[in-house]
């Protein structure tokens, strides 16, 4: 993309370009956009651009961008209070904690907050790791956990290469996944309990009491948005009660609304022992996480020291953020929002789209949380990019979604529609439009052009 | 102490109990006090006493509470722009990286930003390990480097111990601390280069060329503010230097003022690879942490991925909030406050008290940045309180400094004296009136009494 014109764009790029080091990225060919404001579902370029925000910014923006109800709070906060050692007590982050724990689910009602989702995961682990005196922790392939040295290597995707020192204590099992079975399975049923019973062999084989949890996203989000089929949950659950294995599921970014429910795991109507969040709970308008707690793994630390902590757990303007982020969601149904246009106009329209465009393999996902599987040929479910890389079409599928005024996320060789659970079905439509026009361009990719 | 009778105060302590879960305690016997506002050097109970904040929180708020041009900037940019995803340019997040280069030593010039200090960590090390090539790190007993698992193994106090699975390549080695001279050297040079052989001897039994890495604080902070002797960093630096092993200063709280300059390893000439930063950056209003990182090491990721990262990373309002609190520390020269207080008052008036009150061994610091170690007898430097725990005698004290208006920070058998850099001298007599009431009831537990 050429450079922003704009002086006040040009030299945001130009310092960014100087300064700040990149995530996940090599640094030399970086090429960023400009992003200089964001209201609901848009959000404004260095060129002047308004783009449709499909992608939540990194599926967090849950609330949409610069609600003014949290700003407001953020802003009458910042006038009081804006930090407090975690040691004290303080009405936000008690009033944060109350609000999260009444909405989560069963009887997980303590809180524990961090900043951020890889930290939630890091302190879960250790929680389990200490109440059960047992060191192995099994995670999915397809899933993200989170950068930090657990967490990533914890997550089931490239990321972990070169974070994987053969001595984390990680195992690797195969969640259910029909569209690319693992298990030779024709029916999500026979897809359920297949994954179930490997995940039962692979615990006999690495030995049950040598296990202290399973850590799984609720739905797999950045490794595809697969939807695990009805029971698998239930099935998981059963079996970590019967080896006496904690459950912790990663809500990260199922979380807070994304996928209809405040919680994904209320769609199965199954309780973990541990609970992570971050992202939505404040919609990243302020870094929070944490880790919401079950009375059986507290009480583990109820005369023995948690070892765990951060300067700003429980961060006073943070948790001010999230008691405004909860209660706008509450007061205006932007979760019961999600529901209905995920039921009513996206996913109908996804599943539309699919039909002219013979690129997507397969649509999924619930709520404002949906995946298109892009692949040359339906057939052979051939992806449109590698695993852990991306293509000469995936990158012209996403310049010309930016082109129709679309700010998309893609993964390798899938396009996530996730858009904040505020969209409203006329931005919805919108987005299905450029989508179509897009996507146009990536038929001509597949073996049936 | 009493639950606050105030009604706000009581629901503000009942919610914590209820359902907020706290870093490194027991949960059952947590007494936290509530703290309901802020001002300067000063914090408001739920009993409604003003107490002199010598304890920064934890040694965050080096611009003291509710500055109010951070605050005015806070609100001004959660107006424009809360949150961005890190992939993209954003005015805010390019100027503080710019602020925060400006200001490291040497050409540490590339920002890698985090939400706080054990993810910088986290990051530092992971960088020089693919820097290197080599994966071992080496680290100080009597060191504090954060909570995630890297970086608590890394960690040279007990919190490591049940976090310690014998497998995350750290190794341990001993600084100079003359005053508990691990070395039987009698002098500070004595000190200086028995240490620096030590590390030497240390590094050839582990193989130096498996080392990526050596962490350290430039001046350890909740361990007991150990200023190394002069000579020390730079022989660190020589050695690292001569054996292809990258020095990592953590500044996270040594940083942004707390010694009198923007950074303690300017006090030394020294010029780390890798320095990480957190608290002081922001003065926690807003959670934000980071790595400065050198031309060379960045280098290595210019066309190689770094594989690192986090949703938050680069966060606007974080780094908006960055922005204002160099701005305003350069324009109201809080740093330079700092040094002068830590010159003229607080370390003349510390040196007094030691004077006065046997229970005091040693006191240490510059800035605003001070230990007093306590001891039962000054001969045998038996310790107030035993090696990770607490005792009566330093309960005593702090409760007795809280009666007399003061918010301390104690670790172990030592108080740490480490108010915001704003403080002014009479701020500073307050402190140390108080400070000298609760002594004397601390002598009481010496063999002087
Ligand atoms: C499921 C899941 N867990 C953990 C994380 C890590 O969260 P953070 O980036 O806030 O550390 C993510 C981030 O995308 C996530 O999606
Ligand atoms: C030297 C040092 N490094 C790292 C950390 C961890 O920072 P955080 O608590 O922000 O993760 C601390 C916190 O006290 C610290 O003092």
């Amino acid at each position: 993309m050429p450079v922003p014109t704009d002086p006040a764009a040009r030299r945001t790029y130009e310092l960014d370009r100087a300064h700040v080091f990149h995530s996940w990225s090599a640094q030399a060919a970086l090429d960023p956009l400009v992003i200089t404001r964001a209201e609901g579902c848009y959000v404004w370029d260095g060129h002047g651009r308004r783009l449709l925000d499909l992608s939540s910014q990194l599926v967090n923006t849950n609330i949409g961008h610069q609600h003014p109800k949290v700003v407001a709070a953020i802003k009458a906060q910042a006038d009081v209070l804006c930090t407090v050692a975690p040691q004290h007590a303080n009405d936000q982050r008690g009033e944060a904690a109350r609000l999260i724990a009444e909405r989560t689910p069963g009887e997980l009602d303590r809180i524990f907050f961090t900043n951020g989702g890889a930290e939630a995961v890091e302190y879960a682990v250790r929680m389990a790791r200490l109440h059960t005196g047992r060191y192995k922790v099994l995670s999915q392939y397809r899933s993200y956990h989170g950068g930090t040295s657990t967490a990533i290597n914890l997550t089931g995707d490239p990321r972990r290469w070169p974070n994987d020192y053969g001595s984390a204590g990680t195992v690797h099992f195969f969640g259910p996944f029909l569209y690319r079975t693992a298990f030779h399975a024709s029916t999500e049923e026979e897809e359920r309990d297949r994954a179930l019973e490997h995940l039962e062999q692979l615990i006999a084989f690495e030995g049950p009491g040598t296990i202290a949890a399973i850590v799984l996203e609720t739905i797999p989000g950045t490794a595809g948005i697969m939807v695990p089929p009805p029971g698998y949950l239930a099935g998981v659950r059963e079996i970590c009660d019967r080896h006496g294995i904690v459950l912790v599921a990663d809500e990260t970014m199922a979380g807070f609304g994304r996928t209809g429910r405040w919680f994904a795991v209320e769609h199965e109507g199954v309780v973990p022992d541990l609970l992570t969040f971050a992202k939505g709970v404040t919609s990243g308008y302020v870094p929070l996480g944490g880790v919401a707690i079950s009375p059986h793994v507290a009480a583990t630390f109820a005369e023995r020291p948690f070892p765990g902590g951060l300067t700003y757990s429980g961060h006073p303007l943070a948790c001010a953020t999230a008691v405004a982020t909860i209660t706008a969601m509450a007061e205006e149904g932007i979760v019961e929002n999600a529901a209905r246009v995920g039921e009513d106009v996206l996913g109908p329209g996804l599943r539309a789209l699919a039909e002219r465009h013979p690129v997507i393999g397969e649509v999924r996902g619930r709520g404002v949380f949906w995946a298109l599987e892009l692949v040359t040929d339906r057939a052979t479910k051939e992806p449109l990019a590698p695993y852990g890389g991306t293509s000469p079409a995936m990158k012209e599928l996403t310049a010309a979604l930016l082109d129709a005024g679309v700010l998309s996320f893609s993964n390798f060789h899938r396009l996530h529609v996730v858009p904040p659970c505020t969209i409203s079905p006329a931005e919805v439509e919108e987005g299905l439009a450029a989508l179509d026009e897009a996507l146009s361009i990536a038929d001509k990719h597949t073996t049936a052009a």
